[in-house]
């Protein structure tokens, strides 16, 4: 069984193909500057090729992966009759869903009316997945929500302090994403840990974009993104948890309308304007090092920010037995880890400095450390192509 | 030793006067509906007495005061000779006040600097302080910052993920407040638990406004309450911390300004309107055992946000070894600091039911528990009066 998985983005669109019989990527790549002058096809598998051509939609778009996924030369597939199903990601699930859903047209009906929720998100989703039905007829599609795993949270903590009215008009409330990716690595650390009944994870996805969920059980109990995937841990570009009143006083004094706010709090915050430097990790750690105090502190509120979730989602859960990093920064910078891993004795973390050093999936707490840590690399589109599976 | 203490508000006017050769409140009062119609004073000491006059300005609540305090009936002295100092609350003393100062022109300067990041209280508070200075010429004036004890946080705690610029040029960052609560039972805390060095106590004003702090070795190391009083815990009509993109979404789907929404998460949120009910906790607790579920969710709310604070403060100080509660919440509602602690094993804390069923300066916890928990009264006045006694 072959699943073709697809992200697509309002000017992107990234593909996998793979063979689920054994869970190999057979190919994956990537269409840059859909409907920009300039669009690009990038492909990579046993052959690369480089395809610059014009993608005015997402229909072309898709045309192109399907003429690189079928290529005499760099193709892996003799013809489209061998993909068996496509599964897309989809940003926004809102409350209707708690899992992946075989796509129809009420499934498309609840991913546009979930469009105000993920306006910049939802409706590329849809092109996506409307491409691939116009393309490939009668192939099954499904939908995989960044929000679904976390519809499990309970009332008290998916609830604002804000009007009731918020909430039932218009659907304010803590929905939390990176939820493929929170859900694939808790499941693995529950392998390694066996599972046992009541197992309390806490999962930390820091990428560019950052969130933290507490698992108990198996099931999302709380999570640091909020309505939108603003809020929480201070990230690349993004500033996190903030005086709320804030934003007004920032208006007062600078003039800005509330649109050019949302910019500013989205894309023009986090650690790369805390720094002046960058909003890569690795270019924070060299500055830091060669003294820049503010790229030094821009990692300390970093790792600060997640000392106290940490602490927050153990007080959520009752404890916590393992702790799991994952994503680019979470699997590839043992200093940030190291960083926010020294000073959590207190909660029964005994922290392995040279396990730390390791790649690939680890445990960087000693044997015997009452919780433990582990570094779990996550895979959002095998999970994608996991739950289309078990769906087709 | 007598001293005056002034809480002085845009439209309201606190006073005490204590003797603080055995510190005592001679009397207390307050003056309501300043410059509006229907304007009154209201005297409570060995004999009680209701002024009914107009009150134009500050001034005008100041002659009052002292015309109480002189008063042949109900006064508690004979002339204002025998008040050798006054203390003001005064709300923002932004980052140039870590404790209480003597008032010259340059505190009142500063005072008056600071009036943009507490627009509602430091004009009030600065016509407090002239009004006593021109009724009482020569008598030395203190003021004492609500958020002077939390000027010890490390920059990691204070610094929002917003560009540094932010706090450079327009002093956006973490202040707190309640600052002089915060000192007052921290303080007494560390006489009850005996002055250790590091000892890390975690405390929880909580009343109308509510707020938490982390405090190791006697300094505030990061607390709740953020650039205004609106960050944090869900409070009376705040809506506390959530997501600050939900401030445009909400903007775009109502119509409101961006003043309106300020009213909005400050005046017309919080637990208020999460029930539905009041922000009186004992509304609450009475709806909530009549089966109200908007009133059992919004208790529900407000203690788990507690709960997930005192982890992230402990997370912070790298452990806790006393928890305090105290103002109006935490010191007289004993459902609401049991449905805090119950599910608090986790962290050491052995609660009391029974002695929970106390009041006054308790101890909560039982015999032997690793996390101590205190309820505290608290007493902001006498803490203005020993800083404005120290200063004279």
């Amino acid at each position: 069984m072959k699943i073709l998985v697809i992200n697509a983005g309002s000017s992107s669109l990234k593909y996998q193909l793979i063979d689920m019989d054994t869970e190999t990527v057979l190919c994956k790549g990537l269409c840059e500057r859909i409907g920009i002058a300039g669009s690009v096809l990038t492909h990579k598998g046993p052959k690369q090729a480089v395809v610059q051509q014009d993608m005015k939609d997402h229909n072309d778009a898709i045309a192109l992966v399907i003429a690189a996924l079928t290529d005499a030369d760099h193709g892996v597939v003799k013809s489209m009759d061998e993909i068996n199903a496509v599964g897309h990601r989809v940003l926004h699930g809102g409350s209707q869903f708690f899992q992946s859903s075989l796509i129809n047209d009420e499934v498309i009906k609840a991913i546009e009316d979930n469009c105000d929720l993920g306006p910049l998100h939802n409706p590329a989703n849809l092109m996506g997945i409307r491409a691939c039905m116009n393309a490939m007829p009668g192939v099954p599609q499904v939908a995989v929500f960044d929000t679904a795993f976390h519809q499990t949270m309970p009332p008290k903590a998916y609830l604002y302090g804000l009007p009731y009215e918020a909430y039932e008009q218009f659907k304010v409330r803590r929905y939390g994403f990176h939820g493929t990716s929170h859900r694939y690595v808790s499941q693995r650390a529950s392998e390694i840990m066996g599972y046992e009944e009541g197992l309390k994870l806490i999962t930390c996805h820091l990428g560019n974009g950052s969130s933290i969920a507490a698992i108990k059980d198996g099931k999302c109990v709380d999570t640091s993104m909020g309505l939108t995937p603003l809020e929480g841990l201070v990230m690349g570009t993004r500033c996190g948890d903030m005086d709320p009143a804030a934003i007004k006083f920032l208006m007062d004094k600078t003039g800005m309308t509330i649109e050019e706010m949302d910019t500013y709090i989205n894309k023009k915050s986090g650690v790369l304007s805390i720094s002046g430097v960058s909003s890569d990790f690795r270019d924070l750690a060299a500055a830091a090092e060669e003294g820049n105090e503010r790229a030094e502190l821009a990692l300390e509120v970093f790792a600060y920010r997640i000392q106290k979730y940490i602490g927050s989602y153990a007080a959520a859960m009752g404890g916590v037995d393992c702790i799991v990093f994952t994503a680019g920064i979470g699997e590839n910078d043992s200093a940030t880890r190291a960083r926010i891993l020294k000073g959590m004795e207190w909660i029964g973390i005994d922290f392995d400095e040279e396990a730390n050093k390791g790649r690939g999936e680890i445990e960087i707490s000693r044997p015997g450390s009452k919780v433990r840590v582990l570094v779990i690399p996550t895979d959002e589109e095998m999970t994608i192509a996991r739950d289309t599976k078990a769906l087709c």
